[in-house]
């Protein structure tokens, strides 16, 4: 009977047998379950697993290539594509190494730094590409010690082009990617996932194809974890490689690289590059187009699709690789056609989770940093524990000075001119910054025709879920209530639900409803007499840039403000309103208005002496209603201050 | 304007100044709030913050001491009334020290281990009671030491009677009860709260009352922290003693000790011990009843209130410590008639909490203890860390085996042949148990004409919760689903709900409807086909006394299916299902079939075969229905399952 069911589990041992009758009646002393809650098993996995776990379950999915940038403003440009390509789900992203620019350093164009950036900041599996000819093993290990530490866990090991036309092999040095390869093992162990680079038509030095085969198997068989291919333009050349792979024992996973024809002179550079020859049924559908790059990039999306869907369906491939050359429109339009972009990811948590394996645990963080959450990693990313379950769980919890606001992946993305245009090229007085944030609120363009896209707080348009309170906010606004941050209150909503929804499907979310807002002392005169009201019902932190704090929260507990109650879980609490961090948020909060926004004008300029007394003499409010499942009173609370001003 | 306000508190500090404009704009490295919620502040109070605190609040409250049992079954009796009288709400109880008893051995009726049941099983603030003359410094060391590592922290320091009539002071040794304040101070430092003993009408050895009060002055500068007196018969002996304390500048608390008089033998006795005079009137009104012990008792619960009235209407009582000699009855209604016996209380959580402080942050309990808490406590008690908001962060929590089940605080209340009379003198099959399980459930009478009001896994009879399902498990338990554990789905009732409420007020309290039984393997098999239709709603564990264990539970992660949402507050979930502690609870929930039924029954006899039988063969089962919003389906599904096997 116990043979018909699913799942079986013995006592003190956490595997799972199917089907099984497995007894054993000790008690569990040694229970090795994972001891944190998994509510995607996939921050737990390392890149392999992923790769095992969704071939098993027959998920098809893509990953995405790109090459580090040449210049800062293209490094902030990089990681707003990074946000964007990667909310359609790629499996994970690789960086590619440049020998000749640096790329272990701290440069914000370095390959090592943008690698970083995708992981920690924009939540991304990423392989950091590394090559090995014509470096010391010091400098290699020197790298790879580093991507550890910055919470890299993928290298794709490659030779990487000599430097002198006439190369020849050094006795002992790195002369092959397999001696890379080799190295990893030998001084990381299993640390870091291994990927190689495999060569469908053969690489080009190589004696002979079969010979090339025989390199990969020793790459495979030093420690190598899986192959991403070289570009083809045939799926016949990917499908009989990975066939001449298999019959030689490759058994890893293949993955082939894909690249979409964007442009005449992209194609021409590459193919040099590669040594590849282009097919001549597609040079005589190119040639005569040569000069229409819409109709190149159309012809290009065309051919990928097809070619794709050739591979997908011959049952052999389960992931493709796009080469993106750093551009969206077409692997967007191909995963799109293709079916494998994820048109409405489901949030694992209702923020971004980095994907630092140090990180791994964490899920519960302040709310304040809801619409920075780059800042809030880099303020944390000294933390030896990252809260887990409960926010109070971690003790002392020290946040990082926030001094460096242009780092570039913290920077705004748009420049001067336009903030200027945005934010008023001339302020007359505390009236004109209401009305900014009205219009930001709004979407309406300003006075001068533009409209606020992006705030000091706030690099992106409204988010759906803030577009439920838009004509609240609009009201608040215009009066002087500059809201910053609020969530609506929740209780009970599914968890699939597409605006406020988030974890595994069958569960509930919940909120409080929350309010942060900048306003002058005589509101908050006001306010603090309306709040006496609603005492037992209403928290509320308020403070000014001296550090002068106003608050009911007992003991100085983090509120919750954000949970899920999920089939067969504990209950995760992702977002809390914390007293304590309140207050190094704050720090950042007023220091947003002179570095993004005063600093626009002119020293002494009547524009920067606004921002600099609002700086100076407002308060920060925040508002929790703890009264769920009642109507959020908060508007009401505004009601009653501006009452009472009148 | 800010000194408006009520609360303020600074960056860097957890102290709050109020209506205070403290400033400091310093981010908040030492953050030195409590990582621990606090749901009731009392439970990291010590009993002299806890008596300071009532006292500024103008809360008037009561204590109770109690005298160690002489033999076993008294102390299974007296544990009980501890749960009863704790029920109350005491502040604190206090368990005299008797020398001749051996009180600071391991014998369940020593002062030492009464004192720890009152505090770590029935979870009671308890002040342990010590003497000190003829004894060594060592005795003293290792009792305190042992008292300490048992979780007790309050000491009543005495002297005690000496032994010899001819007493004499020994050079060095314990003379007087300062002597120990002075050794508990120098060799525990602050860790200890200290009580000692003041006498209304002079100590009947001192030199005069004035002397008296001289000593006793030494004794709190000694550091006792408060003071309990002696027994006295008007309120105005009380209130003079203690102008007389404050005049010589005592000003800790003076607690007065009052002696309801619930009968003439055992006043007369007590009379004797401490060499007080019975006033005349008292005696003239209990001479000519003396034999009327009712009458006596009435008399002694009127006198006792006014009393206590007297010395709470002259505003310099706060609390009121009474010498129950181990009766309930009198006691009771004098607190009762004074309105301080709480009759509601309030729950801080859904189960009664421990008072070891090691236990203070402990607020995550498996369900599957709720009817038998003392087990848990005996079974976790060697943890060092206790879970914390979320079971899962607990690493590998190994339970102790349980094999003592004869250990008095998990005893059974019943004797015996009383347990005969409820489960049956004779079984005659496995429906005779059915009724057993039936007739608990309904209250109604078995077919002998006896209640039965506790079952080998319920000590108690239904609790008012389970009442609400009452028609339902009715029903199963007659056709052999044999409930030992169930709740109800609540979707947000508020937590002063007077059934299903606990927590601060103001919260809302939800739960997920469970249900845990033994059945037959018949009943498994109709039952797993079934859950197959409710497989994403419904998590199940079934497991067998082999430890054969068939569950569905995602990553064996615990499933918390009671939590509350409070103002203020990090969410609190104080049970969960865990997959990994159910095999604990198992094996002594099969125990119990045989330790505490089975063994009624002679070796080989039909009953106890019968018994064996179910403990061989049958499952234990639990249920959790996730979709707690809706009407709970667990008993569609048990309905279901009874429909296939027809």
């Amino acid at each position: 009977m116990v043979n018909e069911t699913q799942h079986s589990c013995n006592a003190s041992s956490s595997s799972r047998s199917d089907g099984g009758s497995s007894s054993g009646s000790e008690s569990s002393k040694d229970n090795s379950r994972c001891s944190t809650p998994v509510l995607d098993a996939d921050r737990h996995e390392r890149l392999r697993e992923k790769m095992r776990r969704r071939q098993d379950a027959g998920d098809k999915w893509f990953s995405l290539e790109f090459f580090p940038p040449r210049t800062a403003n293209a490094a902030v440009n990089l990681i707003s594509r990074f946000d964007r390509m990667g909310a359609g789900g790629p499996l994970f992203i690789d960086v590619t190494w440049h020998p000749a620019g640096d790329p272990g350093s701290d440069k914000e164009t370095s390959s090592m730094i943008i690698a970083n950036t995708a992981v920690n900041y924009c939540g991304l599996e990423t392989i950091l590409h590394m090559t090995c000819c014509n470096q010391t093993k010091d400098d290699i290990t020197g790298h790879l010690q580093k991507a550890k530490r910055l919470g890299l866990k993928n290298i794709m090991a490659l030779r990487g082009d000599p430097a002198g036309e006439e190369w020849e092999e050094e006795v002992d040095g790195f002369n092959y990617a397999v001696d890379l390869v080799k190295h990893i093992r030998h001084e990381f162990d299993d640390y870091f996932d291994i990927c190689v680079a495999g060569y469908p038509k053969g690489h080009p030095e190589a004696e002979s194809y079969e010979a090339d085969l025989r390199h990969l198997k020793e790459k495979v068989f030093a420690g190598a974890d899986f192959i991403i291919t070289q570009l083809f333009f045939r799926p016949e050349t990917f499908l009989k490689f990975m066939k001449d792979c298999q019959a030689i024992g490759i058994t890893c996973p293949i993955i082939p690289g894909i690249f979409p024809i964007q442009g005449y002179h992209s194609l021409r550079q590459l193919v040099k590059l590669s040594k590849l020859e282009v097919p001549q049924e597609i040079k005589d559908v190119i040639e005569p187009i040569k000069d229409n790059d819409a109709a190149i990039r159309n012809y290009g999306v065309e051919l990928a699709v097809s070619m794709c869907r050739e591979l997908l369906d011959s049952g052999m491939v389960h992931g493709l690789h796009f080469y993106t050359l750093n551009r969206e429109v077409a692997t967007t339009e191909v995963l799109k056609r293709l079916g494998l972009w994820k048109e409405d990811p489901r949030r694992p948590l209702p923020w971004a989770v980095s994907a630092h394996p140090k990180r791994r645990v964490e899920d519960v963080r302040p709310i304040f940093w809801a619409s920075r959450p780059k800042s809030y990693i880099y303020r944390t990313q000294e933390w030896d524990d990252f809260p887990n379950g409960r926010w109070g769980n971690s003790s002392s919890p020290a946040f990082g000075e926030l001094k460096d606001y242009y780092l570039f992946y913290l920077k705004s993305k748009s420049p001067r001119e336009e903030l200027l245009k945005m934010w008023g090229e001339e302020l007359t007085g505390e009236e004109s910054v209401f009305e900014v944030f009205t219009c930001y609120i709004t979407g309406e363009p300003n006075r001068n025709g533009y409209k606020v896209t992006c705030m000091p707080w706030n690099d992106d348009p409204l988010a759906t879920e803030t577009n439920l309170l838009k004509d609240e906010l609009e009201k608040v606004n215009r009066r002087g209530i500059l809201t910053i941050n609020s969530q609506p209150n929740i209780n009970g909503k599914p968890s699939t639900d597409p605006i406020v929804g988030w974890g595994p499907s069958g569960g509930y979310v919940f909120q409080k409803a929350y309010l942060e807002f900048f306003t002058s002392s005589e509101i908050v005169t006001a306010l603090l007499k309306v709040l006496k009201k609603y005492e037992l019902r209403v928290n509320y932190h308020i403070v000014n840039v001296k550090g002068q704090n106003i608050t009911n929260a007992p003991d100085l507990q983090p509120n919750a403000v954000t949970w899920g109650i999920f089939p067969g879980r504990e209950i995760i609490q992702p977002t809390v309103v914390d007293p304590v961090s309140f207050l190094s948020w704050k720090d950042e909060a007023f220091a947003l208005w002179i570095e993004q926004w005063a600093k626009l004008y002119e020293e002494e300029s009547p524009s920067r002496m606004i921002i600099q007394y609002i700086h100076d003499n407002y308060y920060l409010v925040n508002l929790v209603d703890n009264d769920f499942p009642l109507e959020n009173c908060l508007w009401q609370v505004v009601e009653d201050t501006f009452e009472l001003l009148n």
